[in-house]
C-alpha cells in the first residue's frame, strides 16, 4: 500500500469481503467478536503462505523437522510454560457503567475518542474513559481459553486451548530427538490455530481470539559446548558470514541473527522486503528474564506499528521448565562433544569450569543490572549458589550431556497476510490515451503467495478453436497451480477482475494461438503484454514461484 | 496391509511411533486420553493427504470454492444445527466403582473382556462390565466441548469447540456465493479441525477428541427446478455417464452417486481402491429424518470394519434452518430458472404445482413409512400443511428462487491416514539367492501422500564428483517435493530405512552417473533398479504425483 493511503484500512477490508478475502465469523448470527472466516481467496492466499513457510523452514532445509500437535494438550504444559500463572492482561472494569476494559488499553481508548469524558470524581488519574466513572482495582485476567476434557465437570479435568503452538514443540522435544535422526543444531517446526481470550480484541484480523501460527523452535548446543569442541565460539564481532552455510562453531549470538536474516528473506519472498518493515532489537531492559535477545519485525499498519513477527533467544529456559514439572530429562547426548572432552586434560578442565562459573555470575549481574537500571553485585552466598549450577552443568557437558538452548522465530499467519494485504492494495490513477482518468484496483501480490496464479481467456469465446486451445492450457496448468477460467465480458474487463484478485499473470487465446501456438501474457503489476509459447511461459511461472 | 496381518495394530503404531508419525499428545506429563500428535513424517503424510484432497475437490474443478472458517463460532449455529439439543451420547455410571461408560458400549466392553464378570443384581441384563455392580439410567451427554469467550464468566458467553466443519459452510453460504460468482450447482469445501468429547475414545487415532475434516457441501438445485429448467430430471435410472463432465440435468438422486463415485475415485488415487473398502447404502429405516440417501465408506481397520466417510444426501434441511434462526434468507436468485418459468402457460403451472404436491405427499408417507417400519397414511389436515408449503415452494420457484439441496462428502483425515498406513504396512518375508531368509518391514504408500518422495545417495560418500552430483540433484529435486539425504551405512540399509518411511523411490549416484549422467532408480515395492537420466526421472514422478 503506498504510504499516502495508509488510513485506507476501510477501502482494503470493503475489497477484503466483496472479493471473498475475509468475512465475519457468524456473521448471519450477528458476528462474533475476534473471530474472522477465510473465504474462496483468503483461504488461498493463507494455504499459499502457509506452503511459503514450510518450503523454506521445513522442506527446503536438512536441519527442521515437523511437527503437528493437537490445540488441546496436558494443562500442566501450561503451568510449567508460566502461561497458567503469568499469561493475563490486566483488567478493570467501570463502577458506573460496567464496562469491561484492559487497564493497560486506557490511554489508547482517550486518546482514539475525540472527546475525553471528565473524572466524576475530581483528581483521580484514571477514570472510565466512557463515562468519566470510577474503575475497580485491575485485576490479571487469564487469556486462555478453558474447557473440560471428558464427561465429567471437575477441576482436575479442566484443560485449555493452547494460547501458543510453541510449547507443544518443546513437550515433543524428546521424541522428535528420538525418531527423526537429527541431532543438536536443529529444529522443529509447526504451523497451526492458537487461542488467546482477548478482553478486547481490536483492529480487523491482527488482534483476534483464534489465530494461526508459524513457529520453529531451534534448538543450538550451550556456547559451553561449542567451546569445548572447537575451542572457541564465533560470536557477531568475528563477522561471521549468515548467508552461507551454517557452522558448527556458531555461539547462540550468531545463530540468533542468522535466524532473523533468515526471516527477512523469507519476508521478501512473498512480498515484503526489508525496506518495509521495521527491526527493532529490544533493549536489556525491555527482555523476558529468560531471553538473551529478541527483535521484533514490526510492520506499519494502517492502524499503528506494530509487530509482525518476533525472534527471540530463550536459553534453555522452557526445556528446563519441562524437565522441572515433568520429571523426564530434557537433554540430549552429543557424541562429538563427549569426545572432545575426553580429549581435555584435568587442568584445561579446572580452568574451563573456573571460567564458566565466571562468565554465569558476570552474565546474571549483567542482566540483573539492566533489569533494576542500577548496578547490581550479588552476595558472596548468591555468587555461589551460581558456582554450584554451573559446576554441575559442567559436569554434564564433560559426558556429553546438556539442555540445548533455543532460538524462537515466531509468525502469525493472519497478521502476515494483513500485512501482504496492506502491501500489495492499491488505487492506481490512470489515464488513457485520450486522457480519460480512470482508476485500477489492484493487489500486488508476490505471485508465491497470489490465490489464483493465473487466468485463462479465450480471446472470443464463441471461436471453437480458441475456446478449445484455451481449454487445454487451462487443464495442463490446473494439474500444476490454481488457475482460473473466465469468459464473461470484454478482455478489459476480465483483466480488472483479476488485478482486484491479485492474480500475476493473464493469457489471452487469440486468432494468432491458433496460427502459431503463442498466446498473449498480460503482466499485472506493469500491465505489459508479451508474445509467449506454453513452455516459455511454464518455465517463467514455474522460476517466479519457486523458494 | 496383507489380510493375514490384521491384527498387527501393535506392530503398526509401533512402528509410527518408532519413525516419528505419531506420538501421544503431551506424552512427558502422562498423555491425554484421546489426543494424538503427528511427528516429522506424520506430519508432511497429513500435509499430502490433505494437499492432495484440496487440489482433487477444489483447484482441479471450476464448481467448488474453499472456506477456511473459525473453530469457536456463534453458539446459535449449533442451536440451528440440531447439536446442542441432540449431539449426545447416553452415558452411564457403575454406582459401586464410579466408572463412566456410553451405555450403547457395554455389549463391546463385555466382549472386549476374557472373563464377563457376574451382576451383583441377580438378573440384571445389564450392569458394570468392570465390577458387576448396578447401572445408573443411562443420561444424554452433550459431545461438544464448552468453553466461555470474552472476560465474563456468564452463561450467555458460552461458546463450544465446532464438532464438524461443515456448519460454517452453510452459515457461510450467502457469503460465499455473493463473492465467489459462482451459481448452484456449486460446492464450498473445507478442512480443519474438529472436536468431539468422547466419552470413551478407542481404537487408536480413530476416534479421538481433536480430530481434521474434510468437508464439501456441494449445493444442487432441488429437483422441482431441473424439471422446470429442463422438461425433465436425469434419475439413476436413465443410466448417466458419471464419469463424463457433470450435466445441468441431473436431479439429486444422480448427484449423490456422482459424489459417491468421485470419492471412490479420490480415494483410489491416495493408495485405496475400491476393492480395499465397503460401500455401505444405508437402508431407508437408518437414515437421519431430514436425509434422502447416505453412503458410507467402511474399512476393514485391525480392530473392526469402520466407517471411513461419508457421503449423505441432506436436502434442504441445513440451510433452511439456518433460515429459521438466523431470520437471514438462504435463498439463491437463479435466473435461467425464471426464464424458462416466465415461459410456461398458466396451465402449465398449475399442473406443475398439483404434481409438485402429489409428490411431496407420497415422499413424507413413504419416509415416514420406511422410520416406523409399517405403512403411514397422513391426516387430510397433515396433508394439506404439505399442500401448503408445496405451493409456497412453487411459487418462489417460478420467481427463479430456491433454498439449495445438498450433497455432503464428509471425510475425516485422520482416520484417512490410519487406513493408508494400514494398508501401507506389510512385513515383508525376503529370500536373498544364497537361501537365507529376512524381513523386510515396508509401507506401500502411493506416491501422491508419501512422506518422503525421494531419497537421494551418493554410493561412495568420500568420492567428491559422485557427492557433488549427488547433492545437485537433491537441491534441484528440493524446489518441488520432500527430498532426503542420506549418506550413512550401506546403501542396502539405507534402503530399508526409506522402506520404514514409505519413500517410493531412492536414487543412487555411482561412478557411472560422473561419465554419462545416469543414475540408479530403486522403486520400493518392486525393489526393481533402473538406470534414469535426470529428465527421465523427473517425467516419471510427476506423472506418478499428478491429480
Amino acid at each position: 500500500m503506498a504510504s499516502e493511503n495508509k488510513s485506507s484500512l476501510d477501502a482494503l477490508s470493503s475489497l477484503a469481503k466483496r472479493r471473498g478475502f475475509i468475512y465475519h465469523s457468524s456473521e448471519i448470527y450477528g458476528g462474533m467478536p475476534g473471530f474472522w472466516d477465510y473465504g474462496p481467496l483468503g483461504c488461498e492466499l493463507k494455504n499459499n503462505v502457509k506452503a511459503a513457510w514450510w518450503q523454506f523452514t521445513v522442506r527446503g532445509r536438512e536441519d527442521v523437522a515437523g511437527l503437528d500437535a493437537t490445540i488441546i494438550m496436558h494443562p500442566k504444559i501450561w503451568k510449567a510454560s508460566g502461561h497458567l500463572d503469568t499469561f493475563a492482561d490486566p483488567m478493570t472494569m467501570c463502577k458506573d457503567c460496567k464496562k469491561l476494559m484492559r487497564a493497560d488499553q486506557i490511554g489508547d481508548i482517550y486518546a482514539d475518542q475525540k472527546k475525553k469524558p471528565q473524572p466524576k470524581q475530581p483528581g483521580s488519574d484514571f477514570f472510565c474513559p466512557y463515562c468519566g466513572g470510577e474503575l475497580t482495582e485491575p485485576k490479571p485476567f487469564n487469556l486462555m481459553f478453558k474447557t473440560i476434557v471428558g464427561p465429567v465437570d471437575d477441576p482436575s479435568n479442566v484443560a485449555y486451548l493452547r494460547p501458543e503452538t510453541a510449547q507443544a514443540i518443546f513437550a515433543q522435544f524428546q521424541n522428535v530427538t528420538a525418531t527423526s535422526r537429527m541431532t543438536v543444531p536443529y529444529g522443529i517446526a509447526q504451523m497451526g490455530k492458537s487461542f488467546r481470550n482477548e478482553v478486547t480484541p481490536r483492529n480487523y484480523t491482527f488482534r483476534s481470539r483464534e489465530f494461526e501460527q508459524m513457529e520453529l523452535e531451534f534448538f543450538i548446543r550451550p556456547d559451553e559446548a561449542v567451546e569445548i569442541l572447537h575451542g572457541h565460539v564465533v560470536t557477531l564481532a568475528d563477522n561471521p558470514d549468515l548467508n552461507g552455510p551454517v557452522q558448527d562453531d556458531w555461539g547462540w549470538e550468531v545463530w540468533h541473527k542468522y535466524w532473523v536474516e533468515q526471516r527477512k528473506k523469507f519476508l521478501g519472498l512473498v512480498g515484503l522486503p526489508s525496506e518495509r518493515f521495521v527491526e527493532y532489537w529490544q533493549k536489556p531492559d525491555e527482555l523476558a528474564h529468560y531471553a538473551r535477545a529478541c527483535v521484533d519485525i514490526e510492520y506499519d499498519f494502517p492502524f499503528g506499528r506494530q509487530e509482525l513477527e518476533g525472534i527471540a533467544a530463550r536459553s534453555d529456559f522452557d526445556l528446563m521448565q519441562h524437565q522441572t514439572h515433568s520429571k523426564v530429562p530434557q537433554t540430549v547426548f552429543d557424541d562429538p562433544l563427549k569426545q572432545a572432552a575426553k580429549k581435555m586434560s584435568d587442568e584445561a578442565k579446572a580452568a574451563f569450569v573456573e571460567k564458566t562459573v565466571a562468565e554465569w555470575i558476570e552474565r546474571k549481574e549483567k542482566a540483573a543490572s539492566a533489569k533494576a537500571g542500577k548496578e547490581i553485585s550479588f552476595s558472596d552466598e548468591e555468587k555461589a549458589a551460581i558456582a554450584e549450577s554451573a559446576k554441575a552443568f559442567c559436569a554434564d557437558l564433560f559426558e556429553g550431556k546438556y539442555v540445548p538452548h533455543v532460538i524462537e522465530p515466531s509468525a502469525g499467519v493472519d497478521r502476515l497476510m494483513l500485512a501482504l494485504l496492506c502491501e500489495a492494495y492499491e488505487e492506481q490513477k490512470l489515464v488513457d490515451a485520450k486522457g480519460a482518468e480512470d482508476i485500477r484496483t489492484v493487489l500486488h501480490f508476490s505471485p508465491r503467495v497470489a490465490p489464483i496464479k493465473v487466468a485463462i481467456f479465450p480471446l472470443i469465446k464463441k471461436d471453437p478453436d480458441q475456446d478449445r486451445i484455451a481449454r487445454e492450457i487451462f487443464l495442463k496448468l490446473r494439474k500444476k497451480v490454481n488457475v482460473m477460467w473466465d469468459v464473461s465480458g470484454a478482455i478489459g474487463r476480465r483483466y480488472r477482475r483479476q488485478d482486484e484478485a491479485g492474480t500475476p499473470w493473464c493469457i489471452t487465446v487469440d486468432g494468432d494461438t491458433v496460427k502459431d501456438g503463442t498466446f498473449t501474457v498480460r503482466e499485472r503489476d506493469s500491465m505489459e503484454q508479451k508474445r509467449m509459447t506454453y513452455a516459455e511461459f511454464l518455465e517463467m511461472m514455474t522460476e517466479a514461484l519457486e523458494i
